[in-house]
């Protein structure tokens, strides 16, 4: 197929990639020429322009922009497209993303590879970034059924486990896995740089090892990242952060009663539970 | 030097691989015979008993039993040894032990290795466990100076890092970087498993991912051990939990109030910090 692809970093470079190593020919578009440049010399991307008329040819366009552009670059974008263009995005926040694009355009159907690394930007594209990863496909009761199974056979080319639900549900589901952890963890740091004994801290700092490591790891990340969740998926992230502050003072309530019985119940539950989450652990 | 250890687990038995290496010569002493047994084959210790009188010979000895034993296995064992001999412990909290020992044994330091594994038991013992990690000790006003060196000089042997502080430094530091985050981390496993909509709860289990992981990871492990920390640090704990719970506030007014620049500068100060708890990152 003729595939388009809007934006040029991290997921839409990899997304080229792959598509044309399936045999997909790929149009790429960035705001920069160097950028476009170095697409093609990568092989990202067949051709590439800083010019949305270029995707006119696509049957199908990937907006891989960062969130705040999605909205107003598909805005601008589909004055240059035939209404039979499927449009799809790769945005981590669904809902207020879908909400405003469906009444634009009715071939679209909105996307979520969760794929990334630590690195950003076309130099750190790479082969095979989706291989067994979820990828979460949002169809509505307007989405027409050919736009789904468009994107969707695509997307399974890329190796990934694909996922169908509404919007609503992708965005409460990631606010409990991956939005809510940053604000958990970030608070953890938060908290123990209040330590006001500086003997005490500059130990904490001297001692704290893998536990640290990996609970304060999400909230010590890209502070655009954590901005970005809590402003796209505020009501979802505040919902899943209140409900979590109920369940700390549960764990406070414990300890301060001595409830020894009940604490052990609590952590036999999170023990036993958390394989559910995480299959390796 | 003629070193006793008590407790022949994964720290004990690790203690004598690498005290014997040096030049030791170490008796052991176990609950059970067979460990006794196993001790010896596996090259932890010269000499092996069920009977605590086999310390009497020894110059210094280690207290490596689970937490809850220390205190009335020192006040068994002090009717064994000259009061000459040094005792020290392995406990991870230490305010209560150093409490309860000092008017019992004018001879004691309380101590701390910051080393472990998953596994436990006499098998898991491994030759070096302790290069490169803290080890904590806790001398007080009344500790003797020749105590506290006796002890220091065989655990500079060790290859680790040697920090001396007050318990209660000791205590408060490990709250922050060891004990507050389990509690925290289990906080967020319970929180997702409250999502009473089983589809997105199933969503989410599917999608969870490396942010997930790592921060579940200490709220799904050994519930006795996050007992065992909330038992005997209970004070500590709960100002830090209390801490805690103050900051995660202060992230759900921002995201409430939609003060966008507030998250980001709170995002941007966990991020800039974190580096200083953990090296490698």
């Amino acid at each position: 197929m003729k595939i388009g692809i809007l934006g040029l970093g991290l997921i839409g470079g990899s997304l080229g990639l792959d598509l044309r190593s399936h045999g997909h020919y790929v149009f790429g578009v960035s705001r920069r020429e160097s950028t476009c440049t170095k697409a093609i010399a990568l092989g990202s991307v067949d051709e590439a322009s800083v010019n949305m008329s270029l995707l006119t040819a696509a049957e199908v366009v990937f907006i891989c922009t960062p969130i705040g552009l999605i909205i107003p670059t598909i805005e601008q974008l589909i004055a240059h497209l035939p209404a039979n263009v499927v449009i799809t995005d790769v945005g981590s926040v669904k809902t207020p993303i879908v909400k405003a694009i469906s009444p634009l355009w009715t071939n679209f159907i909105g996307g979520h590879p969760m794929a990334g690394t630590a690195e950003s930007g076309i130099e750190a594209a790479q082969k095979h970034l989706f291989v067994g990863r979820p990828y979460v496909l949002t169809p509505t009761a307007t989405t027409p059924p050919d736009a789904l199974s468009c994107v969707e056979k695509i997307v399974n080319q890329l190796g990934c486990r694909v996922y169908h639900c509404p919007p609503e549900n992708h965005d409460r589901a990631v606010s409990w896995i991956s939005h809510l952890p940053v604000m958990v963890s970030a608070a953890l740091i938060v908290a123990c740089l209040s330590e006001n004994d500086s003997q005490v801290l500059q130990l904490a700092q001297n001692l704290a090892s893998s536990g640290f490591r990996d609970t304060s790891r999400v909230g010590g990340g890209n502070p655009e990242l954590g901005m970005m969740m809590a402003q796209y998926n505020q009501q979802e992230l505040l919902r899943s952060l209140r409900q979590y502050r109920h369940h700390l003072d549960e764990f406070i309530h414990l300890i301060e009663q001595e409830n020894w019985t009940g604490l052990e119940e609590l952590l036999k539950l999170t023990q036993s539970n958390r394989p559910n989450f995480v299959e390796d652990c």
